[in-house]
């Protein structure tokens, strides 16, 4: 059973509070072991990646047969059936149609001063997505975290992805085709993490990390982190529901559980303005568990960590939502363009009773890799961003030192930083010669 | 002595992979002590905050006291004279108006299956800015730092600052003021990180630290990462000048050593297409050293990490630029916008022999919080975009989940996801009944 709670209750806030201290985080100490394989790697280089893939991967490489040719994508492209490759492709279309937007502008302007100022944006040179093998490698996930690295202009993007006992799925390698990947590696863990981030003599190292993984890739993505740039470390998916009365109990409870059967430690949380309502969907809930294929884990994420709460208004809901600060927010109230505005803290808000959260992760369009655990409070999506760096630029004239030189000096001595104001100076004496 | 290298030598290639492999931070194992710090103060709050302040910095606090007052800072705030107020003032609103149009946009659209999609920036709710006591008290960093977080709409913004002794630097409650920020808290070292992170019962929590500090401060920041967002752990300075012969030797060996005077570890570089030159700048140096205030740190550094690398021409200079990725790069060449494109990788570019690097500290405009250590291959300076996160909005009609609905029921029979499918066919069906 998951908790009931009601806003106007006297000891709410402090079950309020429980529910959002709950640790939910499997936070297996892998460390060391990742540390020893990290070291491994960059000592060993190929011969590290298949010792590393016989042992975890119970796979025979070698250095010629880390990467997938072109001719094996090809043939395991061909397995996929015309209607998945059509869902793909139509998924693929609408994320690029979204990331293309999001490219930023660069500037240059010349103000009062004579300064010209800007800046510049940039794409990372290169960039490695590692992509889980077995059943948890979704090639939406494929698409996802390389079409913007793509759309954001890197050149060189490369997959990793184990492929335990020689497995792969066709689909993994059709969304990185889709997506233009240019390298696909057969190898994972914390190896594959390391050999991205400091290179092989196969594998050239790239900028930038991104991509969901086990403890073991999670830690060794923090390990490198600072040699490369790496995306946020996810924990589990979370979704909030705010619904009023006027909802198909049926609906929202599969909205519900389409989060929990992601893993024991998700977490579903429904707030409702009508307490029969949300009795309704538990009740829905209960009955999908019956027949639901992965019951067992949306019934234990249920249980544990799942939650119904009553409040008296939207903007109770609102407010509490923003405490929570949950990855998927969806609004499924008579106007929820006026509600999303007092929605300040989420990753993603999913407007309506016809926006099931599942069309984001897979062909709404925007980004299915969000922020977990309360950090929408403070950062975002996956975007092109992530694959771009800014520079700023400025060129002073003459007149413009003239005009801000001095207060650069001033600052600089009050700063004891004499070399700082003497590289001023000495140009501000030029010009009054 | 520093480095003379020309890029015509055999031998160059291995000296330069040297130069840039060059391990440059103290990396003081601080971690257990920083660790202890933090759980002492999440246990004992205000109390911890008291006792360590009393240890750390000999300075005797109460709850009450822990929190400048409006009328201190006042009482500090007159002790600056007019000049330094003056350009203090130049400076916040040169930041101001750079930072200003930093600002990204919403975006909203409706697009041909009927789905409207786009995204909604908003700021952190609080942020906390870490000030240095003592010689690196900055005023230029407060400016660089809570100037940014209040144009993206940061509405409590919290600084704390160290007060050995009870000893304040006036001019950093002067920017502090001008910057707008709210609380000004007389801690420091771990135990503020600590305090900004989780709260205690006098200074509530925020969402977002920023700021530099030492190797205690450094180690809290990445402790604390996850429960808050931080910015990057920023490593000792760095600039690198790309010029021809057509320049005062002079100028470059200040521009050379406004870098080198901040810090032992610090590294300034020089790119020359002129030999000559270079030795020239290379004696110009030497020269300033023999009487300028910070000699001892920035002849340390100069020995320690300084470099003179010849090349023929402009373009090898962008490719080891671009090997370098430095935080600065001056480009003193007769047409450095032609050059620019070509630095694909910097952290901030002053474009031409009038733009000393150090206009860039106090008054340019953009930011002088940047990325070091070569992580200018993929992050960026500090904007208004740290202080923001993006959330992404999608709305479904009908129409659009008949449109793409049954993509995504498919993907997610091929991921094995029942429930993502059955939330979309649950509507497909109402839609068909």
């Amino acid at each position: 059973m998951p908790v009931f709670l009601n806003s106007a209750d006297p000891e709410f806030e402090a079950s309020f509070a429980t529910l959002l201290a709950a640790k939910r985080e499997d936070s297996a100490d892998v460390d060391d072991i990742v540390a020893g394989i990290i070291a491994r790697v960059r000592a060993e280089g190929d011969a590290a990646l298949v010792a590393l893939t016989e042992k975890f991967d119970r796979l025979t490489l070698t250095p010629d047969t880390l990467a997938f040719t072109a001719q094996e994508v090809d043939a395991q492209i061909e397995k996929v059936g015309a209607e998945d490759r059509a869902a793909l492709d139509q998924a693929a279309a609408r994320i690029r149609a979204y990331h293309d937007r999001q490219m930023p502008e660069d500037a240059s302007w010349t103000d009062p001063a004579g300064a010209t100022l800007g800046w510049r944006w940039s794409p990372v040179s290169a960039a490695g997505l590692y992509v889980p093998g077995g059943l948890a490698s979704y090639p939406s996930s494929v698409l996802m975290n390389a079409i913007p690295a793509k759309v954001a202009g890197v050149e060189r993007l490369a997959i990793t992805v184990p492929t335990p006992g020689g497995e792969v799925n066709p689909l993994v390698l059709l969304a990185a085709r889709l997506a233009g990947v240019d390298e696909i590696y057969r190898i994972g863990g914390a190896q594959a993490i390391a050999a991205l981030a400091y290179g092989t003599e196969t594998i050239p190292p790239v900028d930038k990390i991104t991509g969901p993984g086990n403890a073991f890739v999670a830690a060794a993505k923090r390990r490198v982190f600072g040699k490369v740039g790496i995306d946020m470390i996810a924990g589990p998916s979370e979704i909030l529901v705010i619904a009023d009365g006027d909802n198909d109990p049926d609906w929202i409870a599969l909205d519900l559980l389409s989060q929990a059967e992601h893993d024991e430690s998700a977490q579903s949380l429904l707030i409702t303005t009508d307490a029969a309502f949300g009795q309704a969907v538990a009740a829905a809930v209960d009955k999908r568990l019956e027949t639901l294929e992965r019951r067992t884990i949306a019934g234990i994420s249920w249980r544990d960590f799942g939650a119904v709460i009553t409040v008296p208004d939207l903007a109770t809901a609102a407010k509490l939502s923003n405490r929570i600060a949950p990855e998927h927010l969806e609004l499924c109230v008579a106007d929820p363009e006026a509600l999303a505005p007092h929605c300040i803290h989420a990753g993603a808000i999913f407007l309506g009773q016809w926006t099931p959260e599942a069309i984001g992760d897979y062909v709404g369009g925007p980004n299915h890799v969000l922020p977990t655990a309360r950090s929408a409070r403070f950062s975002s999506g996956l975007s092109v961003m992530d694959f771009l760096k800014r520079t700023t630029l400025a060129r002073m004239t003459p007149e413009a030192l003239r005009a801000i030189g001095p207060s650069a000096e001033r600052l600089a001595q009050s700063e004891s930083l004499e070399a700082h104001g003497l590289s001023v100076r000495a140009r501000l004496d030029m010009l009054n010669r």
